[in-house]
């Protein structure tokens, strides 16, 4: 077990056939970004934040001296369909953790509505592709067909997912929901505008949404600046620690 | 603790007397394709799914865009004889998860009718042997006994086996089942067929159960077509992880 | 679940409105070092034990043959304010346990009374500075310009606070409770009273508490000494366990 | 929680006043070398077999092909004085491990009649010493003094104990009883009978109890066989592991 806490941040009625999508950093922060843009195109509304012992140990401080939790959000949308977005910071660290992370957002999703799961992901090719291609994977057979038609690929020699990308998919199974995983194809050493547009395309053609990507250069902007901060705190903090005596002398104190 | 579900897949009645039979990845994938070919031969029916919170945390992706999930899968068969077999693409992670899954494994097969176990393993010579001999080991003596006239023999400078192979056999033994362990010697680094049928031939011997071998060599080609295609993705992966900035990155987004 | 076992000392009744004030080991040693010297200036009184699982698996002997255990010790002091502190000679070892740990002193901490939450921690710069700065972290808006007020400054690159000093404003703010970090700059590989002063200086311009620093140095000279002595032991240790044959034989035995 | 399976052998009522003895592997094999001579020397009597999911996940297999289980074993023994002997061929993989396993043996002692714990160990020095020195620990200042004149050592540059030998003088305290741990010391890298038979002559006189040591060397002989099996069964894992393709093929399979 590993426990987790759900704060409450604005009661909400359940929604109706909502779609679950799942925005948690990976390969490229394709995901993150994508569902981030859909949270912002469409004002979505934080109502739940989770917290989970196995994200890292630590919390992040803003410019302003408050401060940053890791955890996840959230996010209700309305229109122009229901969905319940998932946005977060970090994935649990240890594997044990990544599933009961993933059995919880799917959880979570079912209470307020969800029938339907998207999990959003790049994925990593090594170089640079103009016109990004947009893998998928399901959970049912009759979806492998209808998301091809829409032009999602599948890769001939198989691959894998890993993370909440992935376990969302089987927890969506064992509580009988559909799902489809769409997975951008970027270099995966770039925050990658290009990818998660591609499969906010995808998506937004399969679920007949039209989606506006003009903001979405701006927060993978946003979005660098933060990670080259969170960058620079590990560096200090490695630097830090690998002066003499030892690091063990952090540890213990008398 | 670690969690694991139980997806019952068909309500089947308890068989009489049966044998439970693990055959999970391991060295030579010996157990595996021994125990998968014993499903084949003897059409053993899925009963039941079992899905383990230490078990990678990822999926597999098929050519058709369908998952497969990291699971351990239990099979029916009635005639030649009744059997609980238990397949799987994966052993549990941790220490902890190992002695878990193994014991759930166990668990399932007294709840279905086992009053044996049977866990099939490979012995890993780094050497390529025409005639691979076949180890053994037993929570019984008088079994030790039985089995060495069947041609089983045991290393007379000891050794041990590690995993599930291992582990059931003490799950047994603390639920008063006899229990034995068939090891084909095998190079280690190969899917071997050769070692797999060395297994079986002794199972057969002391079971008195006829199998027929034909198949199992091409069952060993699709494994290897398989394992080269998880190779595959853990080799992208890393690749794309590689690459600058950092893998850190993945990790945290803000 | 990490397991945790208070034992209570002496049976105190909640303070009022009581500051609760965390001194566990850290960068340059300065969090522990400043709760401390609050301890003993303010004649702190042992009042609870905190033992946790996941602290590091030994016990320490001193010179005498008697034992010092792995633990959070909770002191309880009165005038010239209310304060709980909170001293250990180590952190957790794991993510989760740390995440429990913190949970598990904040709780500890409002059952006797606290209702804010100071930690104070070291920031490492990798070098010596003369007058060390104190840097700040809360989560309340309106604190963050009040302790600006007082001369503590806020990173403009931003960073992140490690372990309980972090992990404490989480559940802090989780139990309603506002709190503050205050973190000493600190070279990081030394044991620092400058920092310790410095972050004792802002606290006590903060909640307008005189504090005498006389001592401060000496009881840095103490704390070297006793860490000089814990990394020996580990020497010692790796030592020993470095000759052939193996390590692996420390661990099983027939 | 780590869960532990006890097996009871022999139901037997519990002593009076019994010593908890522990002898699990260690530095130098001194703890467990001497525990086990107490058990031989004694007639000790098998009642308690104790299981951890966090022992290594494993068998060993014997000779004539029966296993022995990783497991820490009971041994109740009435004259010269009613004593609780532990034998272990493993301690806990990890520190909540460590920490789970030795409340637990301290638990199932008081269950069994123990109001003293000794805990047996090896001090390793990494020089072979002719009159090998014992040092001592305790949980009570006054039982320091006690061993203090039957000669036991205390350092004077401090020092620790990692495992069970010093976490269960802590479980011991937070049950009221009293606790001492005797070191012998010891190169680290051999089983060193000298070391055990320094620990014994001290236990023996601060119990006033008559030990005859004929035997200690043999069966340090025979240990030695063991360990050197282990050893082998070790390497063999490694080497048939380390071929190509690659270790990771061992996990997995479809």
């Amino acid at each position: 077990m590993v426990k987790m806490i759900r704060k409450v941040v604005k009661e909400i009625d359940p929604l109706k056939d909502a779609l679950l999508i799942e925005g948690l950093p990976g390969i490229g922060h394709v995901g993150r970004l994508a569902a981030e843009h859909l949270v912002h195109e469409f004002n979505g509304e934080l109502f739940l934040e989770l917290y989970c012992y196995d994200f890292p140990p630590q919390v992040l401080v803003k410019d302003d001296g408050t401060i940053e939790y890791m955890r996840a959000e959230f996010y209700k949308i309305e229109e122009p369909k229901p969905m319940i977005i998932v946005l977060g910071n970090t994935q649990a660290l240890s594997p044990i953790g990544q599933y009961h992370l993933s059995e919880e957002i799917v959880k979570i999703g079912i209470e307020y509505g969800a029938s339907f799961v998207y999990t959003f992901g790049g994925f990593g090719t090594g170089k640079i592709s103009e016109e990004p291609k947009v893998y998928g994977a399901t959970n049912r057979k009759e979806l492998a067909e209808k998301i091809k038609e829409h032009g999602v690929e599948f890769r001939s020699d198989g691959g894998g997912i890993v993370g909440a990308a992935g376990l969302m998919l089987l927890f969506a199974d064992l509580n009988n929901l559909p799902g489809v995983c769409l997975m951008g194809e970027t270099p995966g050493y770039l925050i990658d505008p290009n990818a998660a547009k591609a499969v906010l395309e995808k998506f937004s053609s399969i679920e007949n949404i039209k989606i506006d990507m003009e903001e979405l250069k701006k927060r993978a902007k946003s979005m660098e600046q933060f990670i080259e901060r969170i960058r620079k705190f590990e560096e200090e903090m490695v630097k830090a620690m690998q002066k003499p005596p030892s690091d063990e002398d952090l540890r213990y104190i008398g």
